[in-house]
């Protein structure tokens, strides 16, 4: 498709390295999207005559037809989607074919086809979020007052309800969501029009492509256009961040199915066993969700790495840009699935749970408060005193609710009985009822509210 | 101040490694401030004695003014900038300090410094953000109409406007501004009140904390409030694709400055020389730019994996928070201060850029382009006869303007007289006039309309 | 493979995420090997029959061919390409091949594999640089007297030798073959026998296993052997490093072909054209390797991060171990094969690089360097009499050499005539004799050298 | 010192900028040692007077001094450590300090001060492996035969010795050892004598300040040597892979300090508590050693983006080499220190883990080695029979060696009561002698070995 100026052809080398239809032929339907709506224009704008127009519409809906029944022969010599729907193209209505490119580049091109794509993994991802959402709230829901540790350095500090606990999840798929939108609204403008790199001479009308693709507005400057990949790594960096969030719960799900946690039990459908020790049942899913998290962040990094220092305008460097969007957009679809189905399948054991919040003298800041709240002493002071009772209870081998009255006012006389219903890890949940607290009933109008939220997205 | 059930004291080692004063000292001001803030809510709920809460506001402010008058010092035993502050007060109020941190943990005390901390940290880059957009914008203006070569793969493809060119790095600074207040808005909530992490039993109102540190509103769950640091990747995602725009101007800045290219002249405020080599003048502020760009990314990358894989809630891992955002934000602040200096200062060399415009055969899709509209030849058979003239005009050393019509219709008869004066980079430029390209007049539109943009913004 | 202990199968979304078939096909010659030396030592210490030897080994040699040919048939329910391979050969030989897993688990089984797999990606890497290196020798050799500019900051700096500036690629190449040398060394020890994770109570011979597969050594100790992948990170640093010299080569033939500099004319066989602007010539695959550096960088990062933070022994985190090393391996190997490629057929231009040379002032240093041994003027006082010469020359848009011995004289009485046959880029190179120096005497003894280090290499 | 050709200075933000003296002052050591090698060399090779040289010597040392006693002064203007140095030394003995930079540049001046740094580095952190390694070969003495969970997917597979456990980590140690070692090895090189770029004209003897310095040879390429790295990048791909091996063992710590497990009690020492739950015991160092191991690899990563694309031969850019350098090296050698500290001084609770290792059916492995071994069943029927008694063993909420036989032999007619003694946690570790493996006297005779390679080093 150069080949006016060139004598000899490439090098067998060149040819294997310089060639992308093997990875960017995800691009098809994005591809025959965008040629449709420039030939569109062009027949509008006049560049185009009627009868060249309809055959170029039809032939692009045959090699759609096509390339969907899994027809699209590869070959390297036309390098890219592009060049193989172009030359299918031409096969199919001939000479029609060689007006399409009228006014456009594949820098263009390829930049309006990538930020199609890209939303659609925006999308995507966003519902691949209200599922996982939907899943976590449900759960959340069923537990809403069901007791359990609440780690700092994972150990103990204070009883939490397990619904609060999920419910930190959904907080950050909430704000992950909000990143994809931001992604998606900032890159939604179409290049279309920008040519190689500095407009072009013919007459366009940059609206009409604009609104036959379903972008906001025109891209501003032609060489920022063809070089900008900015929505990659937005899309990358939401990917990363939304996989951290994901690898953060699978973690714990490893660490609730251990045997020394069993705050869960994992079923038959998310476990694997081991090929030599017949006792195995591993939370696989899990790990590879945890695991994908790093490729994911691999793959910010090398689309970051690849754009520094790259002068205007479009470099070659840029075809690189596709196999780290594929391969975060795949693992984090999968990853989110995975995640959504292990939330709705997994087996709490709230007797675990309860039982290992009451361990680790959960309750101190609760006698710690007392003091402040009923005995007016100051928290620094009331801490010292509450420090001192633990001391005492781990000495015992005791709960700090089994140490009694008579060693808890021999520490301090200001403790009195009114002291001894807040130490339960029950009592210590329902006292949290600050705004954003892990009290059952804060839990269940948090729940409900979340509700609203879907529905009214949902209407 | 943790030490009631403590019997031996920290390892050396361990006091180095857990001592974070000499770090988050910077956070001070706004450590101050959401005490203040935490004090004033707690007052007006009772929590804390009208007398005690004066004592406590009008320590903070004495505090303040002797840190802002460099007088803290630094005791690792004290290991915070909050245990400083808090251990400086009580030495001025005596026990009231003690009753400051009532319903409060330093969980929730340093989500909320550093949450405000990175926000100004956003507002900061996005005036450095405007004072680099406003000088490519003047130096747009000034040479909307000087035509340099426009790159692609750093070959010439079209001659292109120096303004045109500006203007698109000005495109990246937007979408820069967009993100930076996208990450903002997503930060800008009030973790006050969550506590260690499961909220407190204290009557707290949180949106009075909300309002007087001007945030949106407060968190909704407190084990995510005190365990997320999206804020800070937010941000050092924003500030690593800034940077990285920031690297690509720095690299075209190094390549004009080089002799071969000569496009710009670096004046001796931007310059450095040699120790050895008496004739340099070395554009190392660009070149800094470009390396601080990878520091940035290695300081998102870090931040990105400090969360992966931790559990709920808060864990230690968390204060190595600060270093990656303080070290991004000081050179991206650095990195735009520069970038404004050199591109205000830069001295063009307009006959440098038009000559080297004017080789390379840059107005061969010009040619191309004329005979797809006035003689209807199908684009792809126009761009094999424009690529037969420079295969023609490089034979011959030749420009393409000055190749003659006789050796262009003897390439292809359907070329006529009309084509030459279509063939010079002044006529290819000024063609351009689809939205968003080349042409200077279309430069001195979107300039009209930033300026209009910038005067809205400032009203 | 692990069913006795499960009643329900996995879900669809579970057998997706959970299937490395795809993926880890790439190991089955090394998995074939690695099962025929595991069942002939099984056999020579009696833990096999003969009979079952026999059989497992030639029915592994089937299913070798099979694949060969093209005839794995990939299922998800059968995970990996071990339990493939197992699963096919229990088709092919019945019961026996239940026998081939004693004393082994798939977590030292795939250790095993993998290792070797690696190892063999180290060696042919290492055939890679010796490939390149020849080229850079050869071309070297061609220009050991060639002069262009040595640039530092990308500012023309001291007049150098074409052949010098390409053997300073070829050090970086030493330093990578000393790199993979290094990661291969450490890497060749032997899993197998590790088993789950604790060893085996089989009585092993994990000596000849080690020598059948052509290790260097048992691993010491089975909880490590079956955890560790810092052989795959070895192999992507040496890899990322390696990716970023060549890099630093294509950023330099993509400069030295850009119009501005000329001085180098990329041959068709390494050029594309544009499908828009038919004067171009794209230095495609050098900005491909540019690019793909960029992508190994991100393998590092993956791996290393997949790794942080992993309890011990084996987790599920570890499949995706492979993906980022085989991208990384075959870009790596493109990119090697392409640069040599490029190296070797580039058209340098003599000419351009010479004019180049002496621009800027080159020989300042000399000048300076001319002050110091034959004036005895202290350095510094040398460099500062030197640039007032270039501010002189550079006033009067002179080269240093043209600018006459009476403006140098009135600028410092010290000189004298001697020190104009110094002035030139040509007596300036042959003047840098020191040992690893430009001067092209000196550079064609170092070719000498390393064309024997490479004769004494293949011998 | 370069301002023979500038006439205006630099602008404040390019100062700033520029300046590195607050960061490279480290490198005062290194610098007046090569120096003081420089001065040497140039003075028996004629080029130095004796005068000059030893009043160069003289006052070099005297700068020594001042600065170890704290008296450098910084100054933006000097920009780097460098020309601090000559600076103060010019005070100090007048014109003969400008006669030091004599066929030099700070370009290989930096180069060879930074190389000797980072080889310190290495060695003071080969060191610090070293002490780690000791503690854990101490502690792994101690509980050779301590049983504990050997966990695969953080699930219970098989016990393990926790001797066993701590050599695993040991062996990381050993490779990380040898990293350093190749590191140091391939960096130890003399880059001197390269001057700015292109060697010099005066007649140096690089031999002797190979000597001089330690270095093993000298450098091969001048352009390669100013602007080569990779050492850098070796040393901080060492000290990734090493912080996330640490980051591992801080994990398992972190996991083993949790209450549910209670492997381990931290002692006061190596905790922290809380601010406000007065029941905390945080195992706030093993959570920084693992947040440090992420802020080691940002800067690797910072690293190799750095370099990648730079062009031959210095470029500014590198002037970021230190800041990642600096970091990472601080970061490990602190974590080094704080693991051998907390390894030392864990109070490990073998009945938890003795207790935990019978649980989850762990020694369903023997029972299906048990039936290949004694009753020729071929291994993958004998994991379904064992995968069955797992199955059964949990229906009744037994241990394995809790079912009985009778219920064994039901499952399959096969199992006799020779099978019995051989489900007990302590005979499945005692059974694993294969090489490698976790037996209590396996791991003697590791320890044993060990100890010696440890006398034969310290020989």
């Amino acid at each position: 498709m150069w080949g006016g100026r060139f004598a000899g052809g490439p090098a067998a080398v060149m040819r294997e390295i310089n060639a992308s239809i093997s990875v960017d032929k995800r691009l098809w339907r994005e591809d025959i999207a965008a040629s449709k709506a420039h030939a569109a224009m062009l027949a509008s704008e006049g560049i185009l005559s009627p009868t060249d127009a309809i055959a170029i519409d039809r032939g692009l809906d045959t090699v759609a037809d096509e390339i969907e029944a899994g027809k699209l022969v590869e070959d390297p010599a036309l390098e890219d989607i592009h060049m193989h729907v172009e030359h299918r193209l031409s096969e199919l209505i001939g000479d029609a074919a060689g007006r399409l490119h009228t006014a456009r580049s594949r820098n263009d091109q390829v930049a309006t086809d990538f930020r199609l794509f890209v939303r659609r993994c925006a999308d995507e991802t966003i519902c691949g979020l209200d599922r996982l959402e939907l899943a976590l709230v449900d759960r959340a829901e069923q537990h809403a007052g069901t007791v359990m540790p609440g780690f700092t350095h994972l150990q103990s500090g204070q009883p939490v309800t397990l619904g609060h606990h999920l419910l930190a999840y959904r907080e950050m798929l909430v704000r992950d969501r909000s990143r994809f939108a931001d992604a998606r609204r900032r890159m939604n403008e179409n290049p279309l029009g920008s040519a190689a790199l500095a407009g072009t001479g013919f007459d366009l009308d940059r609206d009409a492509t604009t609104k036959a693709l379903g972008f906001d507005r025109p891209t501003a400057n032609s060489l920022d256009a063809v070089s900008d990949r900015d929505f990659v790594v937005d899309y990358l960096h939401a990917a990363a961040l939304c996989s951290v969030h994901l690898s953060r719960l699978a973690e714990e799900i490893i660490l609730w199915a251990s045997q020394p946690f069993g705050f869960v039990k994992l079923p038959d459908a998310w476990s694997t066993g081991s090929s030599i020790m017949p006792n195995k049942r591993n939370p696989d899913a899990a790990e590879l969700v945890r695991g994908h998290a790093a490729r994911i962040i691999g793959d910010l990094v090398a689309m970051l790495v690849l754009l520094k220092g790259l002068p205007l305008a479009y470099a070659k460097d840029l075809q690189d840009d596709k196999p780290p969007l594929f391969d975060a957009h795949d693992l984090l679809a999968l990853s989110l699935a995975a995640m959504a189905g292990m939330v709705a399948d997994l087996e709490f054991v709230p007797a675990r749970m309860r039982a290992a919040a009451a361990a680790g003298h959960a309750t101190a800041t609760d006698l710690a408060d007392w003091l402040v709240s009923e005995a007016r002493v100051p928290f620094r002071e009331a801490h010292h005193i509450a420090g001192r009772a633990v001391a005492a209870a781990e000495g015992e081998g005791k709960a700090l609710d089994e140490l009694g009255l008579d060693r808890l006012t021999a520490i301090d006389p200001r403790i009195d009985e009114r002291v001894l219903p807040r130490l339960s890890v029950e009592a210590s949940v329902a006292a949290r009822r600050s705004a954003g607290g892990t009290a059952p009933d804060r839990v269940m109008q948090v729940i409900a509210a979340i509700r609203a939220d879907i529905a009214a997205r949902e209407a």
